[in-house]
């Protein structure tokens, strides 16, 4: 395993990785050369730069593009907090092997190699309303499925999931860690009702109250609150990290996924940007708490890396022009004021 | 010519081609099949919806897409309103002759023919702060030439522009037709400093007293205060009208373009989705004002249809799913509460 313990995870977020500095400040003065008055390309030259200080080249590449898709199933399911049977994990999982989900359809326009990785779907983590969702070793043994999972040659990866349930998982991850309470953070998910978004809050209030013993560590919370793909993401952008890839992060969950580490390390963040900011309630809030501004602003709420995937085409326009332009002198355009 | 007087663009604008709603709806039902929670890939649903609207099919292609690049040159450049030299439009449009600026990257990215059209770079538009910047022919000469580049069986056309001076002319435009006054509309164009500011909002207050008599004919005030390009601009949308194209605006100049033909009819943008929100900082006023939702905000203001054709991989994004996603029936994927 990468990880023997918790606190092997801990140590790694430790002293995480730097990005490359001279490769981002050459990005950024071949950005002023480039024939557009400066700046003006916004965004995209943003990206530019920070693929450059990731990648370590002036001049990124998308050659290897990762999409990675972790799905679980959650115990949490049993109290009736999805609109959708737990049994639709799994029929996903077989759409995503036939081609036939939207990430498909997105992964083929972006370019990308799609990676579906069910996590034990027969096995649901336990409800956490009633006990830890894992122990230690389950927890670890997700991440570092996670972990493995990334192409250490990808030069982007984005990451999302599908799991019947975890916008609850996600929701009470986020009360755990950032406070707020379950009105805070809880939504429809796939399209809930009103019952039963009372159903999801009243499961977040007792997950709450059942592990507030272990407020204070980060990872002993993520752990005893689910889910396994959550858990795998945090493997994987850990990966990233250790393998100098920058990341698009997805929605809601897979954002929360990424909280525990958060709380281990402030730059944790530094190696990635939010695809988008989903239709899910709790995104927006969740997304400014951890300085992320999203790329895409879609009304998308599916998860299974949608806004992520999407996300991947404004990289390879920010990256065609990087690359792609003339300078203002190989143009014979004047500059600013001349 | 297209359009013989400015009556006629008038008695085009009062009978406008409807969309195709049959279409649209089984695009809709379409959609709602589709293995994802209803609603969950938000405006790539409605995006395909309104592709398929006009182009009269339930299934849209995106087969040819054009991108129209009109380029002009003003008057009111001689006041000093430009951080740039006017010969920047020529050398920009022998850039893009060949290859080296960002829309030639962006629309080998987006798998677009990009048309780039220079009228008369060596006969600016006078300056409107003198006198009126353009008669009606000249006007609907170069509406025509707009008109006259579309593809008729183009799929989509995005719309865009090149032209020293011209955040004025938009900013000029958008005062006079929409009130509010120099200040509201006048931006920093591609970087003018405050002094440039000041003698773009005072050439502004000056055309809005020299041409104060035209208030209430939008099409005598687009022609009285030009560009061009502007009205290049307003007769391709007319063109992609009468064709069923769908059209994607790019930014601040080419979303006042269009302004005049607002206000002839209410329903002139039927056919049009805004492709970004620019930060040129009457953009966003401008939009919000017209009902336009942009697709895109990443802090971009270069022009020359980049922010639109960037919005281009949104729209092949929403025709992939579409198009390509296996229904809940041919997946065997349950739906909600079954």
């Amino acid at each position: 395993m990468q990880f023997d313990s918790l606190d092997d995870v801990r140590s790694f977020c430790r002293d995480l990785p730097a990005g490359d500095s001279s490769a981002a400040d050459a990005a950024a003065r071949r950005q002023q050369m480039l024939t557009k008055p400066p700046g003006s390309l916004g965004r995209l030259e943003e990206l530019a730069v920070w693929l450059a200080r990731w990648q370590g080249r002036e001049i990124p590449q998308l050659e290897r593009v990762t999409i990675a898709v972790f799905a679980g199933n959650h115990g949490v399911a049993a109290r009736g907090v999805s609109a959708y049977p737990q049994a639709v994990t799994e029929q996903m999982v077989a759409n995503f092997a036939r081609g036939g989900a939207a990430i498909n359809q997105i992964a083929g326009l972006a370019g990308a190699d799609l990676l579906v990785v069910p996590i034990e779907l027969a096995r649901p983590t336990r409800d956490f309303t009633a006990t830890a969702a894992m122990d230690a070793d389950e927890f670890l043994s997700a991440v570092d499925i996670g972990y493995r999972t990334v192409p250490p040659d990808s030069d982007l990866l984005a990451v999302g999931e599908m799991g019947i349930a975890n916008t609850t998982t996600a929701a009470m991850l986020c009360a755990a860690l950032l406070g707020g309470g379950a009105g805070q953070w809880a939504g429809r998910g796939t399209g809930v009702d009103d019952a039963g978004l009372a159903r999801k809050r009243a499961a977040i209030e007792a997950g709450l109250g059942r592990h507030r013993a272990l407020s204070g560590d980060p990872l002993a919370i993520a752990a005893a609150l689910g889910g396994r793909e959550l858990a795998a993401i945090a493997g994987a952008v850990l990966a990233a990290r250790a393998n100098q890839i920058p990341v698009l992060i997805d929605g809601f969950v897979a954002t929360s996924a990424i909280v525990p580490l958060t709380r281990l390390d402030a730059g944790m963040l530094d190696h990635c940007r939010a695809g988008h900011v989903s239709a899910e309630s709790g995104h927006r809030a969740l997304l400014r708490e951890l300085g992320l501004n999203p790329l895409l602003d879609l009304d998308m709420r599916l998860g299974e890396a949608s806004g992520a995937g999407v996300a991947i085409l404004l990289l390879r326009a920010a990256l065609a022009c990087h690359a792609g332009m003339a300078t203002f002198a190989e143009a014979g355009v004047s500059g600013a004021d001349e």
